[in-house]
Formats: structure tokens, C-alpha cells, sequence
């Protein structure tokens, strides 16, 4: 197989966007693009204001909640995340987002990625934020959010991932830096 | 902070469903849930019909294909994946996304990770396979994908990662697992 080296990429320049539906977390949107060939198809698009995530050590153990995804229909086990507000910055809701779901203050949050959970038709980005420094502060739940909290070790993580409790992208890939770090000292 | 250990989960049942948009790739309903409070509140869920994604290494690289993501208004670099078929396995699918995109046929693969992309919003699943054993076949695209195929270093990985040319959630992921299996000998 030779890599193709002197080629482009078709843009999908826009037709026209329908706008079928704005919720309270998301929008869609069905754009018509045009294609190469003189023809034409529809791109579905979902459209998400960007969440936050952190991955939080505390004690050697990773700060997750139990909570319902009703996308699911079950309970999983996730790291502390939650959309952005209106302007907020990603530093900003991933340290409210902890001390909201868990009750834990962090410190000293760094960026460890930030990724797009699903390109093929959603803008969502997820920041992704690393501490090993927390003190203890005060849960706040939302009205509509009910949690757990747990501290984990990497083999209970890996436990409840084989259980599928553990089960979605950001918490797999905290879970996947977490093990890098213990064991080679870079979480990248 | 202690942790919950008598508590359960409320499991948000439904009240009602609106089924809002049915597309190609996605449809979009809002359930009405019930509260603890007796109150009730609104979701908003896209179910999906599932995806397949291949980590191939050849050579010591990995196989990525350069595409346009209608969703981001921008090409990035990613593992090859595709959605599955009706009453399509997985594993078929994720042989078949990696034959059709970038023309490599997959031997050996085996499963190693199984998530969804977005739990909050979506049901969509993600089925991620590894193989180290490919051999050349016939890039088949179908009429409204353009892509450019690459093989890239763990280096050229990182380099793609820190300029945001690569930026979602499975190749993330992809390339995580490929630095703990290049420097510990386990891909978990």
C-alpha cells in the first residue's frame, strides 16, 4: 500500500442547513453538502456546548462516580465531568464539576487532553484536566443528578472495566494516562 | 470525604418518549423522566447504531486515515472506523472499515476496548480492535468518503496530537494504548 501523498481532502462546502431541534444539553442540524462528483448528501450534526473532565488521584486511587446514563439505561462508573456553562472556561467547570459531584477541591489542574467524543456527527469536546492534589470541600448536586462517589485503585478500575461498569471513552482513556504514569512516570 | 456506600442510584424512569428526528446515521428522542421529588425532567438521547474501529500497526506504525469531518469543519487524523451494518458483528465490521478505507486486510484481531463515545447525550457504542498482522488488499470507499491514508510513528502521533490534527476520543485512546504496549509489553 502506497500513502497518498499529493492529495486533498473534499471540503463539503454547504448547501444548506436545516435546523430540526434545540434542547437544553443539544442541537441538531442536517447540512446538505455538496460532493466532488456534482451530487449532493446530508450530514446529520449534533451540536454540544463542550464538557469538562477530571482525572483526580487522591491516595493512589481515582476519584469516580457511580450515576444513571439514561442514553444507557444503567449506571456506570465515571470520572467527575459535566458541560460547560455559557463562557465558562474548561479549567473553570472541570473544578466545579469535581467539587459539585464529589465534594472534592482540586488543585493544580493541568490540561491532559482535550478530544472530540464522536466527529462523525458531534462537535462535543471534552477537556480533560489531571490533578493528584485534592482537599475536601462541599457536594453540591444539581436537582437532577444523583451520584456515588468512589476512590479506586487501577485494579478495581480495571475490574470495572471487565465488568463494564467502566464503559466510556473519557473514563477508559483517564483510566489507560493513569497506568501510563504509574508505570513509566509520563502520563502521555 | 467519605464514601457513599448504602446509597442507590435513581434509575430515571420514563414517563414518556417524543421521537423528534429519524436520520441515516442518527435518530433523536426527548424522554420525560421522573424525579425522586416527584418532579420530572427532560432527556435528550440519540441513539446510534454502533461503530467498529481497528488499531493496526504495520512496520511499527499505525495505520490512520486523514478525512473531513463535516461536524468540526475541518480534516483531522484518525484510526479507521465505520458504522456497523444492520445485524452486522463488530469485528466484521471493523475488518471490513479498515479494508474499505485504507485498503490493508486485518488478521488476528482481537478486541480491546468496547465503550460509548458520549454517555450523557448518546448510546452510541464503540467496538476497538488491535492487530499487529495486516497484509495489502483494495481500497474501497464508499461514494461520499475521501480519505488519505497514513502510517505514523508513536513521534509523529505525538507531533499530530500536540497540533490538534488528531483529536477524538478513539485515536486518542488508540495511540495511549500503543505507547503502554510499546513500553510495558501490555496494551491494558
Amino acid at each position: 500500500m502506497k500513502e497518498d501523498t499529493n492529495k486533498t481532502i473534499w471540503n463539503e462546502p454547504t448547501i444548506s442547513t436545516e435546523h430540526i431541534f434545540t434542547g437544553k444539553v443539544i442541537s441538531l442540524q442536517v447540512d446538505t453538502i455538496a460532493l466532488p462528483d456534482g451530487g449532493t448528501t446530508t450530514r446529520e450534526i449534533i451540536k454540544h456546548p463542550g464538557a469538562a473532565a477530571v482525572v483526580a488521584i487522591h491516595d493512589e486511587k481515582l476519584i469516580v462516580v457511580e450515576q444513571y446514563r439514561k442514553p444507557l439505561g444503567k449506571t456506570q462508573i465515571e470520572i467527575p465531568a459535566g458541560k460547560l456553562d455559557p463562557k465558562e472556561e474548561p479549567i473553570v467547570a472541570a473544578a466545579r464539576e469535581l467539587e459539585e459531584e464529589t465534594g472534592y477541591i482540586a488543585h493544580n489542574l493541568q490540561l491532559l487532553h482535550q478530544y472530540y467524543t464522536s466527529p462523525g456527527f458531534a462537535d462535543e469536546i471534552l477537556y480533560t484536566y489531571f490533578t493528584n492534589e485534592v482537599t475536601i470541600g462541599q457536594q453540591n448536586l444539581d436537582d437532577d443528578e444523583d451520584v456515588i462517589v468512589k476512590l479506586i485503585t487501577i485494579e478495581e478500575a480495571d475490574a470495572y472495566i471487565a465488568s463494564g461498569d467502566i464503559s466510556d471513552a473519557k473514563t477508559l482513556l483517564a483510566v489507560t494516562a493513569w497506568k501510563l504514569l504509574q508505570r513509566t512516570g509520563s502520563l502521555t
